[in-house]
């Protein structure tokens, strides 16, 4: 199962070229992921919260760490004013870590591409700073969003 | 008048602080600005638009430049998934500039005020490079989002 | 007397005007204060560390909290590969606060000037959260760096 | 043969954890990117020139479009004042598209690995859009950076 969640670019994502960065696209996979995966007070209700069951705040239990991302660019991006549509699964559950996988477009109709992209998160103790298990809640709450991993079309 | 302008932050936006980074609430303004001023195609219906008569397009006849700003932040502001609330309107009308004033609030309802600031912005012709005079249709679209400019607290 | 601090521009400052944005020139400032007021193991001998006498560690006793910041762009800022001179000094020395004037320039040698800003700096006790006063070692090491405010030109 | 970019940090590079942010890392890799393949009228003398052979002018008859990402952060990066020191390579040299390989260090003489990464630039020409094959003079500079492309550990 996917969850959508919608990402609003900022006029200031784009580069010279006039279109949004490939480095501030890393910027909106971030938001997503925070938006999908950490749980919130205040959740906007914009995403499924069947993925957020980790403390949104600094200073929490657990850290999460970017150990990797591949992504791969499809289509240049303008700037629009509507939401972008990132479609995030999880691609591969781990012992202390998970992969998740996303593709963008343009809006939650649109079978535009424009970017396909996985991170490998690791779940981190924050008070000993070492990797710590998923725990049995979180594998229960993330296992009905673990699909295919994300097809890449470029080799390593 | 004023109108309100939903920005949503990111959580990159926070610094080591985490609190969201004076720079990065610039980017906030940029992007309230964007929205309340440049016509679009796709509205995304989340701004009055009787301020937006200047063409989105790089490319297009008019580019925005800012001449000045000036900020005064009032309160640190946390990361929070709904929008920020940005309180705009036009604090002075001048020939070819003009002066836009902000107040941001953590949502519509709230009058716990973040920060205050204003930018003066002149009106380019993309061709010449020189200013170009606000035009009758602009002067009397924007009229009606005069107001007094934004009571700053700081002496310059 | 003025400290000059070299800071490089990095070509995502760029936006699609293909000028440096005006926030991004914001972060320049941001940095250039962080090399001269901050100490450090690692000074890389790039300003006279007169200046440097607050901790750069975050969990250091003292935070540096923006109150404000005025700024003026006074010529459009291209990409270039060395680094900008930001000329520094301050403006107003308080009783727990001071004001940081800048001043932009392409290199140490050039007199064309892209920007100038002030910005007040409130120095504050990261136990309390509650302004401290500036200490007698911080203000007699500061007074040397102490001359007339940056001369706005535009009107307020 | 490997180029070792020098780029400097910035302190709002770190995000809410007080590390480098794995996004920012992307904007260093992009910035070694700018210095050390585009040809410019003020090198600073940074890098080997023998790589700059790309016109660094937007307007020029060549874009480089990212096709592609890949990167593994091996430790956390916190500020320092010195720059980092990235040293890259050519990993492979297609008909329109090369792979560039990094990996980040404190400085030059360190072996503290923090990341590895790789990303697939295509060559496009400005005026068709389309990918325009690496010219011969392009093929022969570039030829004595190929080297083994960066060996990542973390399965795809």
């Amino acid at each position: 199962m996917r969850v959508h969640v919608p990402i609003h670019l900022r006029w200031g994502d784009l580069d010279a070229y006039n279109h949004v960065n490939n480095v501030e696209l890393m910027r909106v996979f971030e938001e997503a992921r925070v938006r999908a995966f950490w749980r919130s007070d205040d959740e906007g209700g914009d995403v499924d919260q069947g993925m957020a069951l980790i403390e949104a705040e600094v200073g929490s239990d657990t850290m999460t760490l970017i150990a990797r991302h591949e992504v791969e660019y499809v289509a240049p991006i303008p700037y629009q004013r509507g939401p972008l549509d990132v479609r995030m699964w999880i691609g591969a559950l781990g012992g202390a870590s998970l992969d998740v996988c996303y593709e963008v477009y343009p809006d939650r109709e649109s079978d535009l591409l424009f970017a396909r992209a996985s991170s490998t998160i690791v779940l981190v103790d924050a008070a000993s700073g070492k990797p710590r298990r998923i725990t049995a809640r979180e594998r229960e709450a993330w296992q009905r969003y673990l699909e295919e991993p994300v097809p890449f079309t470029r080799k390593r």
